[in-house]
């Protein structure tokens, strides 16, 4: 029973994609895992996951998570939220599979809103049939990146292109074995106002000058996808691959943080849910001193916070998916702050515990948990640290009570 | 209907309380304590609480949390939900003005669903005018009482009476100047069934055999209101007078608990809306070490913690309420028992921050945050203490996992 | 010699005070309850203690944490501590039965090193023989104490006299019956260097123009000893009542505080003893859904988690000890401020959950723990808020790796 | 300044010790983490590694934990314990650089105690020198191990042999490159009591029908010397390789784990200090929103905390190591099991703030904290979880207070 009365297609998507979860990606899990580990080769892209995709376009189940109705079904983030949810229960499979993964959703919006129609085509429409994947660059190694103005890669202007010379890292995908373009954040202008000195670019991968260096480990795992750390050396970009205009890196950052932030939050829950529910089978099938582990009140304790932080945090994001879709993304910005800090810090929690239930075997690849622990860990940084978020938070709060307002 | 599009009705009712709150609780705040400074006893009842009383009354603020048209405005839990929280910010005045204090507003319930004609005549109605208060009394000082069925105050048949024996401790409100009348629970049959064994009574508060012992202090505070515990010795209470019948008792605190706790739990939200509000305020106007305590970063962590975590129970609290309103008390029992556990324990962290912002002042009488400390620390215990509230809500999740379900 | 071997007469007074805590300590308890419900005044002085303080003395268990010599037992530090938590375990009779409690303590020391012969004859004399009792007044309610240089009460020189003009509060033993003088701590020099403004001078509690304006309460509760708030409206004090001379207060406050400190966080450990004790005998009387509290597994994993912290706290508590012996108060001002901000936070825990598990009656006067949380509370801004206390020691840290040092 | 007399010889060896970990193991890290990642087995043994052993030999740094003079220096525990700790911060290197690492270590003292002559001259005598490795077999993955009467592998005596049938995993170090030889616990008599139905036996690694089936990750990481999941079928193991005898097994892994879990949590405590070391230097060289986050009250609190945590968990491991030897390891096993849980959980928290100062790197191998993380996770769930010892803790304290004791 949901709080809110949810629209007739978004119950229609719910179901269909429930069915989808129960029917092809949890069985596929077991054969991902096997046709990962017979390649040898962590960015290998597994057959099993191509098949996954054409069923899930065929049941009509792809490119949910875009907003606008001339590219995708155009549900709301309050319509989206919940599929969001669901595809976090198997996050190496079902945001893929349904081609609403991370960072290719927030590059698709940017194409869709800023994009030249050039990149429309060329870009947009095979990332949009999921044939091929894109990156964000944006981190860099040097800078405290959650300052956005710290943002230290040169894109100086020559004749009809920008050259661009720096390093950036973390940049999520470009590891993935479809991976073509990416859009790169630079520093365009060091005198211009603080939030115009940045543009952002369309690159392709294979432009002269990039190179990728290495695909960094998160907390051991060297990711599919990949997170990769890139050089760029005189790389040359034409003034047309520009998005939006010189200066625009800023807004356009902001723009696309907002979706991106909730759908990370939406993930999360669905790992929190999916590690709740195997801590519980766990702890009633395995037996220590005479007892199954589920009798003892501590276990006991976990799981009704672990049920208790998730309703919490389900229903927060939900009224954040609300506002952005009512009053928008910059009215919702301390509720998207909020869910941010609290949505991988509550699935952290529950999924730290659930490893514990499981004993040592839940620390190893025989279980989903310390791949969704290393991921989360990667969300309290990815976009911000908490305390950034936090900060922004309390100072929204603070205003309240300065100069005797209310 | 949305979470987020409340009633016209609703609305109203919030903005008139709103501003009887800043027109007359929070100025009448301070003539409270130097009134009950000035009678030296704690259980004085001062005038400025019969003004605000008439002052409500005339604002039709009055009996707002009654469910049932013919006696209230008949909100649903969803509509009064917002109002409790408001009342909670100023606990020792607001609820009191408008007739919507605990046990009152429980005790009021069971008249209505449960009581006599004789008893509506005699309690119920002069409750509703706030001419009368009324206790409750469940707990016992010599057994657990999280653990409802080892109740053991005897209720003993003889001829057209019951004869009480036993002792009950925080039998909250029974020392309030205008109490007059008491529920009382109790065992009438050790041989039946483990719930059908308790029965509920009405009981004058001067009826022959009845003793208040004493008053019990809560962290020190000796409350106003009370929380007595009472000696029974041969108390004879009529037949007519025991609540729908015998070996009801279980039942009828079953149905009395639901809208209690969620009242609870609205309020202990208002009051860590109320704390926050006093720490920013606070940590903006003390300068410590060159610069106002608002601007350290650690304070800024406690700020944003708190707004995070009282939009998430405040969003459970609601979706508690319309679950009640929609599908009933017991379909909602696990988010009734997750706000129990929530609530008190968010807003008693919110508490101590802003009383560590206040520095020792914090502390004291001059400061409502001590007091709202004692209040919630003592929720945390009231109707079942946090771990057995945790206990029930596990047992629903393990449940959902057992036999092979989902 | 090791930390765990202790001096033979060490051994000899833990011995002594352990027995003196048995035979005579704990059974006064009820009677010193009585005695206080009885008098009906708050800072009654209960013939049990002045009972039980003939009996420590005559046993030679008096003024044990003076450490020089001739004035005292002559105790280090190291031989202290333990003696100090077992007083803990029962802090309203244990401290003052021995001559042992703060601000005395403190005051008797400063009077020891800093007092002139007519302050040892007139006040230190009878403050070591129990007769009268003394008050410390420093923290001020208009500025944030934790930073001392915010002093503001001002100390004018005028001819042979300061007058003084200010308001002090926490001034704490002030409102006890036997109390006589105070050390005052003010402002002579706004002009001087930031440490070198204050003085500290000694004001007989009835000098003209000092006006005891109330006891605060402190969570609810009025301590016998009393915390005062006090008016000083040009109050003369001579020259030479000047503790050590003019611009000395900060110097005398930093001696002061060491054994001030420390000998606080002995006796919250004991309270924290103490508390589990109860925790582990109410858990195992008390019975629940068939079974002691105590079989409950998140029980044991308090018990556990106590045990596990008191043991840690003791030993950092007894190395502070060791290196204000051997190498001064100010090589050990880390581990200082490290006991004082974990010693009440270790303790409030588990006093928390002691309260707990005792159900309501572990908040009220029955039990010993909601006075424990209430002084605790107390401690953690006593003497500086933790916060200051953790901003002291990062900046030792911080500085081990400036300029290359490692 | 430590808490303790030290021994000459203990401070000998902690400068020797730190003067090797800043000429050589420091400098090591880098190399090693180039050979690896050149090798590209994960289960390489680096040259480094060789070349650091011989240094440390030459300098007397080697079997530093053995506490029998004649196998080694002889150091008591607490001598031994600074010396872990130091190597601990540098986990991969300084343990196996000085013949000092898990499980070699608890493996020798089984053979130096309980070994035959054959089992010193071919197992023993090696592994001091250096030359070999080996296994601890005893966990299983389909059973709670925590409750050690679980283990299941079958030991069935046949003739002069024991055929061993069933599986193991996270049998550490059995996929080192020199690992040679195991020692295994299993049942050799389901029907004795409890406690005397496990042997422990020597099994060489290459025994026929022993088979290494993989080598599990742990978050995300493959050691190198691995966590290997080995099947047992009809393995024959002599009778002469029962060590101490039948029956012993749960009495040899009793006498085997008071030492193991000490040492790990020495290290555990290395790691902690180097990681708060890593927090400060970044907290003080990465500028955000205009100035150090070293300058952020929240990052103070962090490391303030980190420090009070550092300092209390490492005077426990001490007066645990105290224990040990003076009243044995048994008398001491409260201790045992408090630091057990106590300083893998301190330890965490502080890499995990660690990592969160560091961004989006601190995560990757470009700093040693990730690594550092799994290893202290793992170290949550080795030996038995964290609530098996808390459960053994309570039930000492609760103990105490059965039957009037007191």
């Amino acid at each position: 029973m949901s709080l809110f009365e949810i629209s007739e297609r978004a119950k229609k998507y719910q179901a269909d994609l429930l069915e989808f979860m129960d029917s092809h990606v949890y069985p596929a899990e077991a054969i991902y895992e096997e046709q990962m580990a017979e390649a040898g080769n962590p960015h290998f892209q597994p057959p099993i996951l191509e098949e996954l995709k054409s069923e899930a376009r065929s049941r009509g189940l792809w490119n949910l998570f875009h907003p606008h109705p001339e590219w995708g079904p155009g549900l709301t983030n309050l319509e989206y939220a919940p599929l969001a949810e669901i595809m976090g229960r198997s996050p190496h499979l079902a945001p893929e599979a349904t081609n609403c993964s991370a960072p290719d959703t927030g590059n698709m919006e940017v194409f869709t809103l800023f994009g030249s129609d050039e990149h429309k085509e060329r870009y947009l429409k095979p990332l949009l049939e999921g044939t091929i994947r894109s990156a964000f660059a944006m981190t860099e190694p040097q800078v405290a990146s959650s300052d956005a103005t710290n943002v230290q890669l040169s894109m100086v202007r020559d004749g009809d292109h920008y050259v661009l010379n720096g390093r950036k890292w973390f940049a999520s995908n470009a590891l993935h074995q479809n991976c073509k373009v990416m859009i790169v954040m630079g520093k365009t202008d060091p005198d211009a106002a603080t939030h115009r000195q940045q543009s952002m670019m369309v690159v392709p991968l294979d432009a002269p000058g990039v190179t990728l260096m290495r695909g960094l480990t998160v907390m051991g795992y060297q990711d599919r996808e990949g997170h990769a750390e890139i050089d760029f050396t005189d790389v040359r970009v034409p003034v047309k691959d520009v998005l939006k205009g010189e200066g625009e890196g800023f807004a356009i950052a902001q723009a696309r943080l907002g979706p991106g932030r909730i759908h990370h939050c939406m993930r999360a829950i669905g790992m929190a849910e999916r590690a709740l529910e195997l801590l519980c089978k766990r702890a009633q099938s395995r037996v220590a001193f005479g007892r199954p582990i589920a009798d003892n009140a501590n276990i006991r304790d976990w799981i009704a916070e672990a049920r208790i932080e998730i309703e919490m945090i389900r229903l927060l994001t939900l009224k954040t998916a609300y506002l952005m879709d009512t009053v928008g993304n910059k009215a919702a910005q301390v509720e998207i702050a909020a869910i941010k800090v609290a949505a991988p810090n509550i699935a952290l929690t529950i999924v730290d515990r659930a490893m514990q239930v499981h004993g040592a075997g839940g620390l190893t690849e025989d279980f989903p948990l310390a791949g969704f622990w290393a991921h989360l860990r990667t969300l309290r940084l990815a976009d911000g640290p908490d305390e950034v978020h936090k900060r922004a938070i309390a100072r929204q709060e603070l205003r309240k009570y300065r100069e005797g307002a209310r």
